[in-house]
């Protein structure tokens, strides 16, 4: 078996191609390597060699272990999954008509959402630089469509005193007001020679120019007057009325200052929330179905690992159905165990006191979502917005988000709230009716049709779902130095995959590259 | 027959429904009229009566000519449509297998794509605020998807001598760092009392707090030192390694401020090109068939309007079919004349000579753009880019945009050149083959296995394509003061409608928005 030699380092590696096939070459390979976005978390490590003869539990047919089995697979390797639901992917999950979830001492639920309409209320974006989730997607053909994270269209809106409290303003009004001032109040001070010591007098002519176009001040004596870009009064059209359309008028800076609208936005979005944001056409879970085609065969269903043990020569895991009773037991060489650690802790196992009280140390993230179906989408028809989120500052609700399918169809599933931590806490103790309540009751004040289009709801608490028991690995300073090395290294025959085992906790990105991680230690380990 | 009275304005309107309903119907009623975005751009008038036993002959069946027939039509109007291509649409075309251009004095051209690419080598955008656009879309269902028109991800390339020349840069990086120093630069000056007399000490908590946020400043020294939503040296995975990544570094203050490439962006984008961006599935095409299949049955094609008379009855049309043979004359009420005024300069009419003048005195952009078939979707696979535009400074080239459809499908078709005026004309005067050279140059120093993906070309110079003879009216200054109410105004019984009568130059929806203006005339004058 060969793994790309860590002795040769990509500095190396780069000079030794630039050695034999000049600068084109060079500028290939960087592209190839994808220049910021290094090959280990972009494609599977290319192992070979192969592994027949040897078999791996892998403990959970989400992601992470649909992953390592479908690339444990090709190289031979005997992959027995065992998966607590009666579904393969984990929280790669998607809610449509008779999707049934049923949380820890809640009510039975069953998705009655109009045939193509869904929620994602596990995993809904893929940022364009999650190439290891892109890297199964273009492998599988699993179609995908661009999903709007940013919609500048969309509306902010706060409930509060100050005067932009309690009203909808849209995004890009925020953002070109904010800037235009402050671009204002900086070319001002340039011109007005505060800045000297800081700047030469070629620099000032540079930035000055910058923040007019940037604030788009006037030339002339370097005033904000407003921006075509936030919106206008009355929109141009045709003839002469309304011709040219009316300007609108700019928010104030005091105002704005006041209100913290700002924080809204900064400069560039986070790495992870930046477009281009993907979602598989018709939901999520085609991505874990696509999995499941490959390694599905493999696959024991509500089954679960009751209890884990292991010699110098393998490992068992007694596995039990899900009302309780013996189901068999599996043994191989090795365990790949992606079994969220929340529900880990629980699990029979004989790993080590310090084991132990690592993976009980990482908490897991509450996390809600709620679908709410819509007879008619009104954020398009009466409001203009097509898809992204409309941020509140109500407890509970978080971002309204408005879905990127099925534009100008007739009706739509929105996302009622996204909360977390002591908020999703708090809501998740509400009935199912409750909460669909509490959610109507936030959007109708800002969508007036918000109630009266309402049709049906689902919801999920992701902190009461058996065998996630969290949203994600919520991992904590000291946890991420004392634990996380420990938890990587696995014991003995038993690694630990998924997205706990990243720095991209929650994401699909996570489970994968921590999955290609986990099986190459595997794969040497057994051809060492 | 009604439309609405325009006695009763907007306001007093708004007032009665709030003196009945209450200010939740007021703002659901602000709501349906769009507040910002008026009734007039994102519906038909509301036409009432009928038109039974009247007859308007429109020339030219685009978008303008087939929205004035469709809308005339549903009231009963007799409408008879001309059109000098074999095909209805005008300028709204897609270049697909088979399809076939010739330009004036240039070579017959076959698009050979294959099966299932496409160039929408017309209009291509529909921004979230063109609601007339999107009204027809709804209205006859054609699919839409988003057209990526904003990727941060992209690159900006310019040739030139400065640091930051000769290299690929991200915008997000430009983006992210200009703001940073700027936010660094104002926010020092800020802290060492240089603005006293512009802010309260209050406002300099606010404005510190938000340029700590907007720029990512060290709230500690209020320095930019770099931001992870610019990319990472390496990005964070599972493990240790890359666990959270290595984060990248700023390009300096002084460099981007020379290099001038703060001006690839602004505070907000300009309003047209904002997200959300739609185009429809398959093409563009799709909005020009879907108005054929409503009106087509009364269009003749491949006809030219060889002369316009008129009396105070009526409106006679002289036809010619392309050889220049007599095709039978058209009588009718009225004439809605859609024929960009590039063109109808140069048909035989009664028009006043002020009227002629004036048509004349409307300058028409010459344009150009290229479709590059690529077998291989290297900007996905080997840079990450998903759509938007690579920014150049290349003469000629301008923009180099990456399709926004079949995302990690095998092959792709790019827009190699989007040029306008000189640097257009200048390139058309190119052959075929020279143009997809002069092109494929362009994109080699930007992506190596540009020249190597390459498999076919389409071309189009819009000022050379018969009956169009420009990308679109070019108003100066002078035409929009003097020429434009004149032709507004129409010639008794002809009225002008097209892109060209409207604020929207050169796009759908001031086509369309001109219809819906010019046909609410005819009905008022024939109904008066």
């Amino acid at each position: 078996m060969t793994v790309m030699p860590k002795s040769l380092s990509r500095r190396e590696f780069l000079y030794r191609v630039a050695a034999v096939g000049g600068t084109g070459l060079l500028l290939t390979t960087l592209n190839a390597w994808g220049g910021e976005m290094q090959s280990s978390t972009s494609a599977p490590p290319r192992l070979t060699g192969n592994g027949r003869g040897r078999t791996v539990i892998i403990l959970g047919a989400g992601l992470a272990g649909m992953s390592a089995a479908y690339e444990l697979g090709n190289l031979g390797y005997d992959c027995r999954l065992v998966e607590a639901r009666s579904f393969a992917g984990g929280r790669c999950q998607t809610a449509r008509r008779g999707t049934t979830i049923k949380e820890y001492g809640g009510e039975a639920q069953t998705c009655d959402f109009d045939q193509g309409l869904y929620l994602n209320h596990g995993p809904w974006r893929i940022p364009y630089n999650h190439q290891s989730v892109l890297y199964y997607t273009r492998l599988f053909q699993v179609p995908l469509e661009i999903m709007v994270n940013d919609n500048d269209t969309s509306y902010v809106y706060r409930e509060g005193n100050d005067p932009l409290c309690n009203r909808r303003i849209r995004q890009v009004e925020i953002k070109a007001d904010m800037r235009g001032h402050v671009a204002e109040l900086l070319a001002k001070a340039v011109k007005n020679n505060k800045l000297d010591q800081d700047l030469s007098a070629d620099d000032k002519i540079l930035l000055l120019d910058y923040l007019v176009n940037e604030g788009n001040l006037s030339r002339s004596d370097l005033q904000y007057r407003g921006n075509e870009g936030r919106g206008y009064k009355v929109n141009p059209g045709a003839g002469i009325d309304p011709g040219p359309g009316v300007p609108s008028d700019p928010l104030g800076f005091a105002d704005l200052l006041a209100s913290k609208l700002g924080h809204v936005y900064s400069a560039v979005h986070e790495f992870w929330q930046q477009a281009t944001m993907f979602q598989p056409i018709g939901g999520m879970d085609a991505i874990a179905k696509a999995f499941e085609r490959r390694v599905g065969k493999n696959i024991r269903y509500s089954t679960v690992a009751h209890s884990i043990r292991q010699s110098e020569k393998g490992v068992s895991v007694e596995l039990r159905d899900l009302a309780g009773e013996p189901a068999g037991t599996l043994t191989g060489d090795f365990c790949l165990c992606t079994i969220p650690l929340s529900v880990l802790g629980a699990v029979d196992t004989d790993f080590s006191p310090t084991f132990k009280q690592a993976l009980r140390s990482v908490s897991y993230a509450p996390v809600g979502k709620i679908g709410l179906q819509m007879k008619r989408r009104f954020w398009e028809e009466d409001d203009f917005i097509y898809g992204g989120h409309v941020r509140t500052n109500f407890p509970g609700i978080g971002s309204i988000s408005l879905p990127s399918t099925g534009w100008q169809t007739q009706k739509g599933v929105l996302q009622g709230y996204y909360n977390f931590e002591g908020e999703a806490t708090e809501i998740s103790a509400m009935s199912l009716k409750e909460r669909a309540d509490f959610a109507l009751a936030a959007g109708q004040k800002i969508f007036p049709a918000y109630r009266e289009s309402f049709e049906s709801a689902f919801s999920v608490a992701w902190h009461r779902i058996p065998f996630s028991l969290g949203g994600w690995a919520d991992w904590s300073g000291a946890a991420r130095k004392s634990a996380y090395p420990l938890l990587l290294e696995g014991e003995g025959r038993v690694l630990l995959a998924g997205e706990h085992m990243s720095y991209l906790p929650g994401w699909q990105a996570g489970a994968i590259e921590s999955a290609w991680q986990q099986i190459e230690k595997i794969h040497r380990r057994l051809h060492a």
